[in-house]
C-alpha cells in the first residue's frame, strides 16, 4: 500500500492537505488501506471549495441588521391554519386522502442525527420515552403510516401505499436497518419502507486543514439535513419515487413524537394551492422563543434563524397584536416531485454550506488525542429548508404546537425542555383530549370526573396560598395512550369511549380499551 | 377560667362544636386561657353559615356543561391591549402619572400566603430569587413604588406618593413588620407602608366540625384572598384610604416578580375608561393551561376556574384563531375608590365561601396527632376577583406574560415551573431586552457580539444533530439586572447603555453600570 501509486500523495499537496498522512509510517497495513479507502473517496478541490465559500458566507452574514430590513412576514393568502381555516379542513383532508389513495404520497424521514444530546449511543427513532406501550419513535411513526393507508383505503375502497424512505447517516446506517428488521417494519412491507444515507463531510480548522481525530482517521460528521437532497439524487432515491409514481413528499424529523406523517390535511392544501413546496409551522408567541421563522428576505422564501435577527425584529407586531415573523419552522415540509427533482439536479448545487463552530477532538503533531475546551473547527452543513427560495409557489400551513409539536433533544436531566418526559407528557395530553372530545370522561380514585384542566393537587396542608387561580407547579398528565393503529388524528373514538368513564391509566389499542393498573405503568 | 361562665359552653353546644372542648381537662391553665380566648372572638353561628352555604355552591356548582352555555368572552371594546393598541399606550400612561402626582393612587399588596410551596417558613415577599443583587421580593417592589414617585414628580414637578397597604395573614404580619422595620422600609416613608391583617377561619370536617390540630388548638386558616374586602372595613383601611383622599388602587400578589406596582398605563387606561373594577390579563395561547380566564357569565364578568371548564370550551376559538376565553387571570385588578367602598360595605357579605378539599392533620378522640393521606376537610375562601360582578364598568387590560407575569410559586425541585430559577431568568430577560432596546449589546469571552436569541451552546461535539433550528433546551439567559430604582419598565436607559457593549454579568443600579466578575455572581 502506497499513496503514491494512487496520485493521492499528489492530490493531497495540490489541496493542501498533505497534513493527513503525517502518520503514515506509523500506522499498521491495515489503517493504512481504511485511511487511503477513505481518502481516495474525497474530493478535496470540492471539499476546500466548501469550506471557502462557506466561511465567506459566514462573515458577511454576521451584519444582522441588514437581514432585519430584508423580512418580509408570510402573507396571508399562501397561508393555511387550522385555527383561522376551520371549514376548509374537512376539505383539504379529503383531498390529502385522495392522493394517497392514487399512491401520489411518500414520507421522507430524516434519520441521520445520532442521540448524543439525548444521552444515547443509538439513532434518536429507537428512543422509547416510556409510554405505557413503550412503543419508539420508530414504531409511533411506522404506525401512523399504516393507519393512514387504512383510512384511505376506506374512503375511497382501493389499496394503496405510502412508502417510507428514510434518510439515515454512515454512523446510522446498520442499526436502524436491523431494528426496522428485527420488529418487521413494524407492519409495513419491507420494500415500501427504502433506507438511504446522507453523506459525510470532514471536519475542518479555521484554515480549512481537515482535523485527523485518530493518527489515520479523519474527523466526519453528516452534512446536515439538507444533505438530503445530494443524496436522493446520488442514491437512486429519485429514480424509485418517479419509478412509483410519487408526486408529493411530506419531509420531517424524527425526533417530533407528535408528528402527522404523511398529514393527509397539511398534503391536501399545498395540492389544492398548487405549491410545489409548503413549510409546516406553529406559531411563535414570545419574541425571543429560540425558533426559527418561515419569511420572505429579498421576496424569497426562507427559515430564518433566531439567532440571526435583531430584537426589535423579533419583537414586531402587526395590528392584530401577534407577532409578525411568528412562522416557527418545525421541520416539516412539503415537495412536490417535480420540485425536488429539480432541487436535486439544478438547485442544490448552488447551495453554501452553513458553519456550525464545534470543540473537535483531534490528534496533535505528536499523535496524542485532545478534547479541546473552545471551538477549534468548524462542521458544514446545508439545510433541509435552504431551498426554499427557488420554489414557484410556496405555502405555509399553520397548526398547533400541543397537536403536532413536541421535539425529543435533550436527556431528562438536562434543563426540563424537550425532554423523554416532555414528549411522553406532550402525547397522553393528545390522547387525553381526545378521548375527551370523543365524550369519554376520566374519574379519578373515589369514582369522581375529573375536570378537563385537573386542578393540582396541592402541597396537601391547610397553609396552602389562597391564590391557587394561577398557574399551578404541576401539569402531570392524565395517563392515556392510543395506538395510532386505533387513531391517526382522534377520528373514530366515539364508538369506543363516548359516555364512558374510565379509570387511568387508560390504552386504547387494536385488541381494544384498557384500563392498566397503576404499578403496570 | 371556665368555659360554662362566659356561656361558651352552651354557644359551642348551640352550633354542635362542643367537641372543641373534649380535652379540657387535659390542657395547663395557659392553654385554656388561649383556648377560651380564640373561642370567644369566633361566631359560631356565621361559620356554620358560611359552611352550609360553600358546601351547597360547591355541589351545584359540579355540573361544568351548564356554566359552558353561561360563557361569553370579553368583548373588544372593554379590553385594552398593549399589542393591540400601541398607540393609546403614552396617552394611558401619562393619565396614570398625573393620578400619581395627584396623590389618587395606592398600591395594596395580597402578601397573607406563607412560603410553605416554596419551602420556607417565612412569607414569601421576603424571598431572595438569587438575582445578582438578591434583592428580595418585598425590595423589588418597594423600589418600583419609589421610582413610580420619582417619575411622577419629573412629570410634573409636584411631590407625590403611592400609599403601599399590604395585606397580612396572622402568620406572617409579625415577620412582615419586622423585615420592613429592620430594612428601613426600603427607602419608602414608614407612615406610607400601612400593614393589616386578613380574617382567619378554621378548617373543618366534611360534617362541618371545627377540626382541632391540638388538644387546645384550632385548625385555623387564613379567609382567602378575598378576606381582603372584610379586613379593609374592620381595620380602618377604607377610612385611611379616603383620609388620604385615594381614588385609584391596584390590588396585585406578592409573589410576581415581574409585577408592574401601581402600573401607571394600567391605572390610565381604565381611569380613562371611566372603570369602577379591572382586571390585567395575559393571553392564554393553550387550551389546557392551568390559568382562570376573565369571561362574562350570565352578562356579568367572572373568573372561571380551569377546572370549571370542559374542554370543549377551553378549545373554542374565536375567528381570528385566538382562544375564544383566552384571557389569562394574574390576579392584578384595578378598583376604584368608591367601587370599593361599595364591595365592603354591601356586596361582600353577599359572598359565599369557595371550599378547597385539603388534607388537614388533626387529633383523633384519643388525643393522637393524624397526618391524613386522603382529603379529611376543607378549608373555606373567597377570591378577591368575586367581586367582579358588582362592577358597573368592568374593563380588561392585556399584557405580555415575559414583560409582566412570572409567579413564585414552588421550591427548585418540584417540577421546573414558577420556580425561583424561572422567576431569576424572567427578570433577567426582561433586563437583558430592555438593555438591547436601548442600544447596548452584550459580548462573549470572546468579544464578539452576543445576538438577542442566543444560540444555545450545543453539546460540544461534532456529533451534534443538525438540526438546530429547532427549539433548543437551553435557554439561559445573560445576566442583567437593573435596579427599578434607575428604571420602572425600560425607560431611562439610553443615555447609560445606548451603543455600548457589555460583558455579562450586568448589574445597573444607583451606583452606575457595573460589570460583574463570574464567580460574584
Amino acid at each position: 500500500m502506497d499513496p503514491d501509486t494512487s496520485g493521492l500523495t499528489q492530490r493531497l499537496a495540490e489541496a493542501g492537505q498533505s497534513h493527513l498522512l503525517q502518520f503514515w509510517a506509523q500506522l499498521g497495513p491495515k489503517e493504512q488501506r481504511r485511511l487511503i479507502q477513505d481518502l481516495q473517496e474525497m474530493d478535496f478541490q470540492e471539499i476546500n471549495g466548501f469550506f471557502k465559500k462557506a466561511m465567506e458566507t459566514s462573515s458577511s452574514n454576521s451584519k444582522h441588521e441588514k437581514m432585519d430590513t430584508r423580512m418580509e412576514p408570510v402573507p396571508r393568502d399562501v397561508l393555511g391554519s387550522v385555527t383561522r381555516d376551520r371549514d376548509n379542513l374537512k376539505t383539504w383532508e379529503a383531498a390529502g386522502l385522495d392522493c394517497i389513495s392514487q399512491n401520489k404520497v411518500a414520507a421522507l424521514l430524516l434519520a441521520g442525527g445520532q442521540g448524543t444530546r439525548l444521552g444515547v449511543p443509538y439513532p434518536k427513532g429507537m428512543y422509547d420515552v416510556r409510554l405505557p406501550s413503550h412503543k419508539t419513535l420508530f414504531q409511533i411513526q411506522a404506525e401512523r403510516i399504516l393507519k393512514l393507508q387504512q383510512l384511505a383505503e376506506q374512503k375511497n375502497k382501493i389499496q394503496c401505499c405510502i412508502p417510507w424512505y428514510i434518510m439515515t447517516s454512515g454512523r446510522t446506517m446498520e442499526s436502524t436497518k436491523d431494528f426496522f428488521s428485527q420488529h418487521n417494519y413494524f407492519g409495513l412491507e419491507k420494500n415500501n419502507v427504502i433506507f438511504f444515507q446522507q453523506g459525510m463531510l470532514p471536519a475542518m480548522d479555521y484554515n480549512g486543514k481537515i482535523i485527523l481525530e485518530g493518527k489515520g482517521t479523519l474527523s466526519m460528521a453528516p452534512d446536515g439535513n439538507g444533505g438530503l437532497y445530494r443524496s436522493l439524487g446520488n442514491q437512486g432515491i429519485l429514480d424509485d419515487m418517479e419509478r412509483r409514481g410519487i408526486q408529493l413528499i411530506h419531509v420531517y424529523c424524527v425526533d417530533n413524537i407528535l408528528v402527522k406523517v404523511a398529514d393527509p390535511t397539511f398534503m391536501g392544501f399545498c395540492v389544492q394551492k398548487g405549491a410545489d413546496c409548503g413549510a409546516k409551522v406553529v406559531e411563535k408567541t414570545n419574541p425571543t422563543e429560540a425558533v426559527g421563522v418561515v419569511c420572505k428576505v429579498d421576496g424569497r422564501y426562507q427559515v430564518v434563524e433566531y439567532s440571526e435577527i435583531t430584537l426589535g425584529t423579533a419583537e414586531k407586531r402587526s395590528a392584530d397584536g401577534r407577532l409578525m415573523f411568528n412562522a416557527g419552522n418545525v421541520a416539516n415540509h412539503f415537495f412536490s416531485f417535480s420540485f425536488l427533482r429539480d432541487v436535486v439536479q439544478k438547485y442544490e448545487p448552488q447551495l453554501e454550506h452553513h458553519i456550525a463552530q464545534k470543540k473537535i477532538p483531534y490528534v496533535d503533531t505528536r499523535g496524542r488525542l485532545i478534547t479541546p475546551e473552545k471551538p477549534n473547527g468548524i462542521k458544514m452543513e446545508k439545510f433541509v429548508f435552504d431551498i426554499f427560495q427557488f420554489a414557484k409557489t410556496f405555502v405555509v400551513f399553520e397548526v398547533l404546537r400541543e397537536d403536532e409539536f413536541s421535539p425529543l433533544k435533550n436527556a431528562d436531566t438536562q434543563n426540563g425542555k424537550d425532554t423523554p418526559t416532555t414528549a411522553r407528557h406532550a402525547l397522553m395530553s393528545l390522547h387525553h383530549r381526545w378521548v375527551l372530545n370523543a365524550g369519554g370522561h376520566f374519574i379519578d380514585e373515589n369514582g369522581r370526573r375529573v375536570p378537563a384542566i385537573p386542578r393540582a393537587e396541592a402541597a396537601g396542608s391547610v397553609t396552602d396560598d389562597g391564590d391557587r387561580n394561577l398557574k399551578d407547579g404541576t401539569d402531570l398528565p392524565i395517563k392515556c395512550e392510543i395506538s395510532p393503529l386505533v387513531s391517526y388524528g382522534g377520528e373514530g373514538l366515539e364508538r369506543l369511549v363516548n359516555g364512558c368513564e374510565f379509570r387511568p391509566a387508560l390504552m386504547i389499542d387494536e385488541r381494544g380499551v384498557h384500563e392498566l393498573v397503576k404499578n403496570g405503568v
